[in-house]
């Protein structure tokens, strides 16, 4: 519980559950995700196992507190699968067989898929409940991996009209185990919301990215930080994402074809000048924009920016955060948008409307360029 | 020089070069820009004028030190029209003709449309030369405008065939006394360069957010930085980027129908499960991101994440930047992701990779949740 207890900084309620009686687990993969919950609940003091295809792999995940890779003590009562999306389907239905008395989970970022998969084997799915936890990394493998990966973050449990109601409640404990905030959603209803908050707009980011190998000369000197913005999660691994996208290909394709109904809209309306439609369509996606919950789901905070100019060297963030602390604002977000000429760079301070006087006044008068 | 000089942090570089032998300018147009324009050239000690065609909105401009809204001393060697994108061709014509030995230049987002409306009028534009500086706000008019907004900014100067060397020099001086760094470009490259690294990823970027309006239920429960950063630019002015996007339709309409090709393959790719097809694609994205220029345009520093766990309160922030700066790492960048939850949240560092094991073991040793 060490580092549970230190990261809630006094929070009690950030602290994961101890939960020893949850145990034996057993985690079938031992990637970053998997080898990330066999630390949780290691850390939950819950007795976890883990295992990969590759016994190398569950050697360093256990080596680095993922649990033992040594033989199982006793039954497990748990089961989480936790193999790249192509290999969910017949490693749920492999732990379902193997350990007729657990409850099998998954992490997996598509749900219906590998239920297909299940439900066309004609087996006894009462035991079997999916899961999510929306946390991940741009890295990858055990050495990556990290016990308090999932605090705070949120973990979708989804269950079904066929889950055993004692499944769904043990699995709801292990999301608390790993420190995640459980939310409860249909197969369908996972399926669909992640395509549209996540997959559509990654495939989006990533079209939009490769416009950008072809631009010719010097044109990229003119990227701002919307542009960074707006295609960094294109970044993240190719190999991975395409099987998510697949996996979920039908929910991402509606979107899709939704959206390109609505590039061709906006492609009509620039070509007919019609500049109301352009502005309406425009207006839709701030709507959407203001649609995406606040922070703590609270109501959306109105918020003000601060911008500030900072060398960029160790130690001038650590000067403005003790500064606007000072002042005793409350810093929402943040963003650095570097100079791509020259060592230094700008800081946008997202705070409180009524707030953003005060701390440029009292970070002018602390002798930094600050306007908002 | 009191804001560049204290802006700096002891780096000369980035003070804006004292000009006072440019003016007088004439600012036409006091919003955020010209008025910002006027406050940067008055720092510099060039004797500025600002008109709008609100008076009361020039004097507030004025009343903030954007220069005089009073007559003009002398005749204006230069004038910065920085109306709206819909009059620029207009204003711009009406300047040349009142101040016939006048440097001309603009502010706008779009370069094209204004210059063909200029040649349709059959008057010499040796006198005109186009500017762009890439600086904003998501706040508009006199009262958001600061006289260091350009400082460190790029800023586009367009020239052409038939402009006078000298005028282009002049105008040159304007954006370095403005405290901006030069990039020169012609009127079509500009106009392509913005379609691509702005126009269009704003377009993308409102169309995907539109889509989160009509989300059912808790879907959007789901929703973590990726969308986030994705959708973010779609919060701006419809209004405003409605004009931008009209203007420069032609070149933002050849790259959407560019886009819907590659939707179109995608879609294509996810009905035929046709993965590797769908991976080509994000693959593409991924060298999109790493063709945007590395920060202080030097190559691509490999960097790592550390993930911090901190409480929402002031303070906190402070703690850590002074934590990370006495483990002497440098933060290239950060993202700060709220639990929708519960009053705390995750800050995720980014690091040169050579440097994040080190920062995660100090920042442990100081009692905070961090990982890599």
């Amino acid at each position: 519980m060490t580092s549970a207890s230190a990261g809630a900084d006094g929070d009690a309620d950030a602290a994961a559950t101890i939960e020893p009686s949850l145990g034996p687990v057993l985690v079938v993969g031992a990637g970053l995700i998997g080898a990330s919950v066999a630390m949780a609940l290691s850390r939950a003091a819950v007795p976890a196992f883990i295992r990969d295809v590759d016994a190398a792999v569950a050697h360093v995940a256990s080596s680095r507190g993922a649990g033992s890779d040594g033989p199982i003590a006793g039954t497990p009562s748990l089961v989480v699968v936790a193999t790249p999306p192509d290999q969910l389907g017949a490693e749920i239905a492999r732990a379902l067989a193997d350990f007729p008395t657990a409850v099998v989970t998954d992490v997996g970022s598509v749900k219906t898929k590998p239920l297909e998969y299940l439900q066309s084997g004609g087996i006894d799915l009462s035991r079997y409940v999916g899961g999510h936890p929306m946390a991940g990394s741009e890295r990858s493998g055990p050495l990556a991996a990290a016990a308090d990966l999932f605090d705070g973050r949120t973990w979708a449990v989804v269950d079904r009209e066929d889950c055993d109601p004692a499944a769904v409640h043990r699995v709801v404990r292990l999301v608390r185990a790993c420190g995640a905030v459980v939310v409860r959603m249909t197969t369908r209803d996972h399926d669909q919301a992640v395509a549209r908050v996540s997959h559509l707009p990654h495939v989006v980011a990533a079209l939009t990215a490769g416009r950008l190998v072809e631009a010719p000369g010097d044109h990229l000197s003119l990227s701002g930080q919307g542009l960074r913005d707006v295609t960094r999660v294109a970044a993240g691994d190719p190999g991975l994402w395409c099987q998510i996208v697949a996996a979920n290909a039908d929910a991402v394709g509606a979107l899709l074809h939704e959206l390109r109904a609505e590039i061709d809209a906006m492609i009509g309306s620039l070509e007919a000048r019609d500049v109301p439609a352009v502005e309406q369509l425009l207006r839709a996606g701030a709507a959407g924009v203001s649609a995406i919950p606040g922070k703590h789901g609270g109501p959306s905070l109105a918020l003000a920016t601060v911008t500030v100019a900072i060398p960029d060297e160790p130690g001038a963030l650590a000067r403005l955060f003790a500064d606007a602390a000072e002042a005793n604002v409350n810093v929402e977000d943040l963003r650095i948008d570097h100079d791509p000429a020259r060592r230094s760079g700008l800081v946008e301070l997202d705070v409180a409307d009524d707030r953003a006087e005060w701390l440029t006044a009292q970070l002018q008068a602390r002798h930094w360029t600050a306007h908002r």
